[in-house]
């Protein structure tokens, strides 16, 4: 009974992220899922991917917080356009959420739109928004044994951001030991190590965006 | 009626986290139910709180973790009783599989029972399990803004531990200012300053721990 439940819930899921895609598709927005654990800087990730990108393309992002728009002001600071969705205790975003927030959002003026789900490393991964790609953030500071314990999330996403690399000479992480770990569960997981901080290795993800926006067809 | 459901579960679970607090209770055993997002820092902080007390208490574990052995591993090595659990995707424990464990586990030879939750800053502050006190912990390379986004956490647990103070300086936080956040939600939160990696401020949370057993009558 409670099995049915779940299902039932995760097919209407599937079924208006489907239309999500169709529409992402039709605007050729590239669309980007961001997960992570709370904190490990998903927002800080977006500030500086956004002040990277802002010249040369146009990037819109919606906001995942069970409550509070303190992740939408910071945003808002870079002058992107954004929109917060508040799930009102929901541990994740789902496709009709987002379906909901396109309303406020014009994606046929974006070439880019960022997802920022909510800090939450188990449920967001089970929920397809109708996304291109899923990226999780995992910071050094959480340790080198969470591909073993949250797998699901590795397996889903297909960009891995190991971040706050500076941290690593205080910490007792081995961001080799996440690689290996991750890659046995996902050899097709793209890596990029970095450091919102202070900029390191950001350089590669942002080239990595701007390959994938290319594929999308010119507007 | 998406509604109704859940309510029938929490309105369960509550029903079986009474029954476990009933046997926790003739039992004379204290139980903490220990929270945080992945990676904050319970395993460290169970290792060190149970090598403090181990001498003078008998504290057991029951491990939460969608899979993997790996914290059972690492509890076990010192020595005190452990039992796993695997949610096998579930995002939190709840009181039906505390029961299940208690068979696995003589609580009556023990002063001292921690739960380790999954890792997860949402779900898991939603399902009373029949524990005494829930303790979360935060790490400071989550950063202070945690209490505004993931409030139902802060206002349902007793004790606040604040994680990885040694990485203060090398961190864009500032824990006064997630006490300040986190006592307006709860002003009950008793909080510690602590570092599981130097062991700094431990002290005063393995006295509150004795305070706490003290007033469990004696066996």
């Amino acid at each position: 009974m409670k099995i049915s439940v779940v299902k039932n819930i995760l097919e209407a899921n599937q079924r208006i992220a489907e239309e999500n895609r169709r529409r992402f598709s039709e605007s050729r927005v590239l669309v980007m899922n961001l997960m992570s654990s709370p904190g490990a800087g998903k927002t800080s990730l977006l500030e500086r991917t956004i002040q990277e990108l802002q010249d040369e393309f146009r990037v819109g992002v919606i906001e995942g917080d069970i409550q509070s728009t303190y992740d939408a002001e910071r945003i808002g600071r870079t002058g992107a356009p954004v929109v917060q969705i508040n799930t009102g205790g929901a541990c994740h975003l789902d496709s009709n959420m987002i379906q909901e927030a396109l309303r406020s959002l014009d994606i046929g003026d974006l070439d880019l739109l960022f997802i920022e789900n909510v800090g939450n490393l188990v449920c967001p991964a089970e929920f397809n928004l109708g996304e291109d790609f899923k990226a999780m953030i995992l910071s050094v500071a959480e340790g080198d044994d969470k591909p073993l314990k949250y797998p699901l999330m590795f397996h889903e996403s297909s960009v891995l951001l190991i971040n706050k690399i500076d941290l690593l000479p205080f910490c007792d992480c081995n961001p080799s030991l996440i690689e290996e770990r991750a890659w046995k569960i996902n050899p097709h997981l793209t890596i990029f190590r970095v450091s919102c901080r202070t900029g390191e290795g950001l350089d590669r993800w942002t080239d990595w965006l701007r390959i994938q926006m290319r594929q999308q067809s010119p507007k």
